[in-house]
Formats: structure tokens, C-alpha cells, sequence
């Protein structure tokens, strides 16, 4: 069958080529690709930045944002051929600590765990692909290609489930929340908090164009320009961008007694930055700095219900591409205009 | 009556000189002075950094780590003449904002309070005083002298709250507790987190001496040197230096799913330090960061049953110096082998 793979650590190693069918090892229900979404992991996998083959082989099946179609559901009970599913990206591996015993993968404490497309397990960017019944989200028929956008909306499932719960340390009812960055993350954020009543606010360099018009089509208020000039004194804040400055802004921005929830792995180097002054700050206004990654399966099952919820018009403007899987190279190029990039591979 | 007071905001300008007995609006319980305890916070005040003296007055009376010896117990039905009582020092004033208006000054979001000794209300630097009986904390007789290190440990007992609340966020168990400056509040957290069961680390900079003794004597692990050399994987992590560098460290030192809390709020300045590199780590390590100030009823109640717990002899090698008022310079001059000097007004 035809996979996008990848020779980890090797930049520009990205090709379309025939593998073996999945291996069975991978788990006893049988999928059928429908689509497979492009995010910046795959992106700096494919430039050579990270990235592990399995065990034994030296070339990676790319991909993680699944969306597929039950050809044999195996041993998987609530599952049936045409079902549409999702594969959970994260997985304990060798011996489970603490948090991996109890299902909670996201906050793996010794790093004893496998990613599918990124981290010594392959991914979906494959025609067919098997998993594990427990690792197979069953999606609402309904969503079709929509259910793409699952995988991320988990880390904001997560991101705002963590800053909901290290809210209530006191007596705090969050109302104004502000993302920063409009991209496939930060939009989905948005739309997370405006479906739970908040007060929305997103920041972002675009001045015009697709990226204010959905945050403004949402019910919430776009910004452009230094986040330090945005009028509102936010409860939370969900950054998105990774970008240091606006990490840094974030800091002193956020609201007496909020949190900030870092989302984003962005590029780094030294700023000016009074850590101290900064700390200082974050002490006296008794805030919360939280760092989110991943998503175990109660964010999966969150997120299932907060994409069934959102308007089914708004998330499709979402996916601004399509590409087939000869034309991955296109998908991995990112322009400014694109917020979520899919690679399709069968019709829905 | 005698009492300390300074001219906020200009440097240099303490003096003990004779003031008008308490005023009756600071509450109906009056207490005669027995010690103080002075802190970072009393020295800055004294230099001119900060401090605001009550409305329509040019002075402040300085001082918020109080023990007192109750002469009238006014309105208070649980106090009687004799008893020993530490005071509250923040309290709400003016529209209470939603923490406040449940108990939660700590929290406080709109700055509308007043700290004793700090902000707009005096302190407890003077032979009496007055308090609320809502503000008044009975001390076990048995404390004695000790019951001046009340406040700073309600500090404390927030802290180590908070860092337990937010731990409960994911399946978290934390083991090892690193405390990073042996000073007042360092010694109290690893205090603290021992009588909570933890393994606790210190690490300060002095080499040799009392805090490296008292840092064994509870049973704890003494460091000096670079907090990245330190051998363990702390789970938590309590801040109480202030210092950036150290503050940096404690970003890359703490382990995944482990929560660095910020207590110190000291020098800033600028230096190198990469915000999204290190945010980067936050995110990828499920990390939290909660800066934690002032204290509330619940954590005083606390902070009293962990002194009560705490072993009285090594609580007394804490106050290394007890000063006469008008020695007060002296108590605001400190020395590197000093941990907690009090100013004692009267016997006990």
C-alpha cells in the first residue's frame, strides 16, 4: 500500500512509497485512510528535527490527525465495518509509571511511552492502518471529514479542563479568556471556551482575512498587534503561538488570580526577560503558569463531545486544503493562508 | 505609647518615637506587644520601596509578624484576658471583589485590602495594639515566643496547599520536595513538607553553618551549588529565594507533572534566558507554576497546627536574635548567619 513516510533526523527524507500492509501488531481493527491532517510535529519531523522509527526499521510512517473508515473491526465490541473512527495518537510503553497505569498517558512521567507518527510506532498517513480496540474513537458519521480535527481539539480538551480544575485551588469563576494565535490550535480553542459561555478573545498578526473572520464569526473579539495593548483583563490565557514574546507578554498580561496555559512548542533563543521581575509579578497576582501536552482518552471523549456541538459550517472553513498523498510535499508547505491542511486519501 | 514607625517611601526615615495609644477602629480586642518578627518585607519599607500609611496620616507603624498577650478581649467571645494571639494582616477593604467577599483576601483581585505594617493600616511594631476578633489567632500557650513565627509559616501553609490542590489535576503522587533558599521561609516549607512526609531538599549557598544544620536536623537533604546539580527529580518544587537565575533553574530542574511554586518576589533585572525554550519544557513536561502570596484564615488554622507539630527546639534555633524596640536598626541590619530576628517588646 502507498504510506508517507519519513527517515527520522534526515531532513527532506519525506516520500509517497509502497510499504507492507499494517502490521498486526498494531492492533486487531482494520482501517481504511479517509484523511490525514498536516500539523508542525509532522512538519519539523519532516525537516528532520525529531522523529523515532520503530524499533528495527529505519523509516517512520508520518502523520497523527487521523480519520478513517472500519474495514474489520477485529476484537473491538462497539465498532462495526463503515464505522468511522479516529486513532489516539500516545500509548504507554515498556514499564507504565504511575500516571500511564491509570490511563493518564498524557502526563507520562517517564517517557516509557510510544506516538503514533512521531515517537517508535507508525503513523496514519498509510491507505490502510490497524489499531488497538482501545485506541479507536468511534466518530459521529455525521461530522464526516470534520472528524479530521478530533486529535487537535484533544489538547485543548485537555488544555482547558487543566485550567478549569487549577482554577477552583480558589474561589475564581473565569469569564474573559483570550487565545493567542489563530491557528488550527488557537482557533479551536476559541471555540472550546466560547461553547463553555466564556468571554473570547483572540490575538493573532493577521489584520484581515480568513483568521479574523472565523474568530469574529465565532462571537468572539480579534486582535491584532502587541498583546499588551489588547483592552481586557483576561482570567485565563491559552497560548498558542509558542513564540517567546508573546509567551513573555502573556505573563504579564494575565489577570489577578488567572492562569495561563502554554500550548505551544514554538522556536526559542534568548530574550530579554526579567525572570525575577516576571516571578514577581506571577507571585503578588497569585497566577498560575501551566504547561499542556497531549491528551489521554477523557479529553478524547471531551472533545468528541465539544466538535458535536460546535457549528459544523464554522469547522469546515477550517480545512482550508485538501491534497492527495502525491502531493504531500504541498501539504507539509505551509502558507500563511492555511489553517488546517488535510492529506486525503479515500472519499467520505 | 512606644512604637516603630517609618515614612513610607523615604528611605532611611524608621524611628521609635511616642505615638497615640491604638485606635478603637482597629478593633475591639486590645493586646500588649510581646515580639515582631521582621522580614524582608519590614527592611524594604524601611528603605523607602514601598509602604503606605493609613489615610490622612504621614506615618506607618511597621511590622506584621506579630505575637501578643491579650489585655482586653473586647468583642471576642473565644479570647480572654492572658491569651496569646498573633494578628491577621490582610483583610478586605472597600468593594470586596468575589475571593474577598468569600474569605479569600489571599486571592484578592481588585487590590481593594489593607495589610497591617504595610498597606494604609499599622502594624504590630508598638507596646499595644489593636485588633478585630475575626483577625485575632489564638496561639497555643505552649509556643510561646515561637508563636512570632506563626505568620511566616501561613505563607507557607499556603503554599504547599496550592501545590497539593493542583498536583490532584492528574493521578500525582509527589514524593520529593525541593526547597530552594534556607532562609525564614525555606527552613518553615521544608518544615512543612516534612511534617507532610516528603523527602525534602534545601539548597542555599551558604556552605557550612547553621542552615545547613537545622536543613539536617529536620531529617532533610542539604545542597549547595548549582540547583541543576542537585541529584534528585523533584516533584515540587517551593521557590523562596527571589533570585532569576534560581528561579530559571527551578524551571529546568523541576520533573514532569511537578509544580514549581514562586514564594519570593526579590531582584529582577534583565538576563538570558529563553522564554520559549523553556516554555517549550513547561508544556512538554506538564509542568505548573503558581506564584503564592499572603494567606487566608483557612491557611492560618493550618499553619498553627504545623507549628504546633513542628519540634520546638528546632523552631527556637530559628530566631537567632531577639533586638530591644529601640535597637530596631540593629533588627533591620541583617547578617548572613541570621534566619528570623525579632524585636521584643516585652517579656514572656
Amino acid at each position: 500500500m502507498k504510506a508517507i513516510t519519513v527517515e527520522p533526523l534526515k531532513p527532506g527524507s519525506a516520500r509517497l512509497e509502497d510499504v507492507p500492509e499494517p502490521d498486526a501488531r498494531d492492533g486487531s481493527v482494520l482501517v481504511e485512510a479517509i484523511a490525514v491532517g498536516v500539523c508542525g510535529t509532522d512538519v519539523e519531523i519532516a525537516e528532520g528535527k525529531y522523529g523515532w522509527a520503530p524499533p528495527g526499521q529505519t523509516r517512520l510512517i508520518l502523520g497523527h490527525e487521523s480519520l478513517g473508515r472500519v474495514l474489520d473491526p477485529g476484537l473491538a465490541r462497539g465498532l462495526k465495518k463503515g464505522d468511522l473512527v479516529v486513532g489516539i495518537v500516545r500509548r504507554p510503553d515498556g514499564v507504565p509509571c504511575p500516571a500511564c497505569a491509570v490511563g493518564e498517558w498524557d502526563m507520562c512521567r517517564n517517557g516509557q511511552y510510544t506516538e503514533r507518527g512521531i515517537k517508535e510506532i507508525h503513523g496514519y498517513m498509510s491507505e490502510r492502518w490497524r489499531i488497538e480496540p482501545e485506541y479507536a474513537m468511534k466518530v459521529d458519521p455525521s461530522l464526516g471529514l470534520l472528524g479530521v480535527l478530533l486529535e487537535p481539539m484533544t489538547v485543548i480538551a485537555k488544555a482547558l479542563e487543566q485550567v478549569v480544575f487549577i482554577g477552583q485551588r480558589s474561589f475564581w469563576e473565569p469569564k474573559t479568556v483570550l487565545v493567542t494565535g489563530a491557528g488550527p490550535i488557537g482557533l479551536l480553542a476559541a471555540c472550546g471556551a466560547k461553547l463553555k459561555g466564556k468571554e473570547v478573545h483572540v490575538l493573532d498578526r493577521a489584520e484581515s482575512g480568513l483568521k479574523p473572520d472565523l474568530v469574529r464569526a465565532l462571537g468572539a473579539t480579534y486582535h491584532s498587534g502587541s498583546l499588551l495593548d489588547v483592552p481586557v483583563e483576561p482570567d485565563a490565557i491559552i497560548e498558542c503561538t509558542g513564540v517567546g514574546s508573546v509567551i513573555g507578554d502573556a505573563f504579564q498580561k494575565i489577570g489577578s488570580g488567572g492562569t495561563v496555559c502554554l500550548t505551544g512548542v514554538g522556536g526559542g533563543g534568548v530574550s530579554g526577560y526579567a525572570v525575577a521581575d516576571t516571578a514577581a509579578k506571577v507571585v503578588l497576582k497569585n497566577n498560575v503558569i501551566v504547561g499542556s501536552v497531549n491528551a489521554n482518552k477523557r479529553h478524547w471523549y471531551k472533545a468528541a463531545q465539544a466538535l458535536a456541538q460546535a457549528d459544523r459550517a464554522w469547522l469546515g472553513r477550517l480545512i482550508t486544503r485538501r491534497e492527495k498523498p502525491e502531493d504531500f510535499q504541498k501539504a507539509l508547505d505551509r502558507t500563511p493562508d492555511d489553517i488546517k491542511v488535510v492529506i486525503q486519501f479515500s472519499e467520505i
